[in-house]
């Protein structure tokens, strides 16, 4: 093809950096996009944006993400590690743009709730802080860490203790949630937001 | 609010199994979709659907996804270890209901290359087959396979080696590939597809 362009170990690894982290944060397709709350045992709260949320199980109902301790997020490893206890908010289409910006640099006295404009809200015993404007908000109880040698970041599972949905129509007959219905967005890379539009819903692949 | 829903830790675990399946598969938010292609020692090939591969750096570049060695895609995991190296294959919009196809349990001498009609690719001297109607191809080394404990799954990491793009227009001047010119679908829950339409792309935020 004319058009094609190939990429090989070598040409990685000589693309100059801001390139390489674009490109590479890009080409693994669409990833979801979360608010994770945290509050360190001063009572500070935390409030940081992630693309890394997957799902690890249904029973018991594990969620994992990936964390680099090094970088802006290290609020939201220590509060985690300190208090086993963390939020995972889901990112609608009017909230983006603070979502955004709670991946700034602010330091461990400011809260991203109150420097990005959100609004923390607690429910019942839980510890750490939801986002009273996300219409889908995770409890989540930490289980395990586990360090990904490679590159010294780690997966951090966590059981989903809480699931707050502000509207049950947003749930269908099945049991799924409607992503469209809520409002939730998907994030490309570091920085490109979509909204996605539903295509279509499969049943169970068969032979 | 009148029309919230609540599902605590008890309520989760008590849920009918399918509904329960639903239900967590789909809160994590929108997943990336995408057809991973094996080959055992004896050169029989595999292609499955995953909806869970995660960004885990761009220095090395690290991708990783979640894998159940006891379900479906064991011929993945096999495969894998066996030989160290996979392909990971966008899906567009066209290729739906095929990619989903490859979900069903064929048999280790089927190949679901054939059995849902993906055209196998090789790239230079690399082991493992690419899918050639994919518009946006990876070619992974394997780094580590880490157990998660808490459910007996694995967070399979590896390094990307070759990225072959159909259309260098993909890409924008920054590195990044826009995925809705690729056309590539995002995944919420087991089977319901999606394509993102672009909202914005934001700064890098500051203080």
């Amino acid at each position: 093809m004319n058009n094609s362009i190939v990429f090989d170990a070598d040409k990685i690894s000589s693309l100059e950096k801001k390139y390489r982290i674009a490109l590479i944060n890009s080409i693994s397709g669409f990833k979801s996009a979360s608010l994770l709350g945290t509050v360190n045992k001063q009572g500070n709260t935390n409030l940081a944006i992630f693309n890394s949320v997957v799902h690890i199980g249904a029973n018991p109902p594990l969620l994992g993400f990936i964390l680099r301790p090094t970088t802006v997020p290290r609020h939201t490893y220590q509060n985690i590690i300190a208090t086993d206890y963390y939020t995972i908010n889901h990112i609608h289409e009017e909230m983006v743009d603070k979502a955004h910006q709670t991946g700034a640099k602010y330091d461990s006295l400011e809260s991203e709730f109150d420097q990005c404009g959100f609004t923390s809200q607690y429910y019942e015993a839980f510890k750490a802080p939801f986002v009273k404007e996300s219409r889908v908000k995770l409890g989540m109880h930490l289980k395990e860490v586990l360090p990904v040698k490679s590159n010294g970041t780690y997966l951090v599972v966590g059981e989903i203790v809480h699931i707050l949905i502000d509207d049950e129509s947003y749930l269908d007959d099945t049991g799924a949630i409607s992503l469209n219905k809520a409002g939730t967005v998907a994030i490309s890379g570091l920085d490109s937001y979509y909204s996605p539009q539903f295509l279509k819903k499969l049943p169970i692949p068969r032979v």
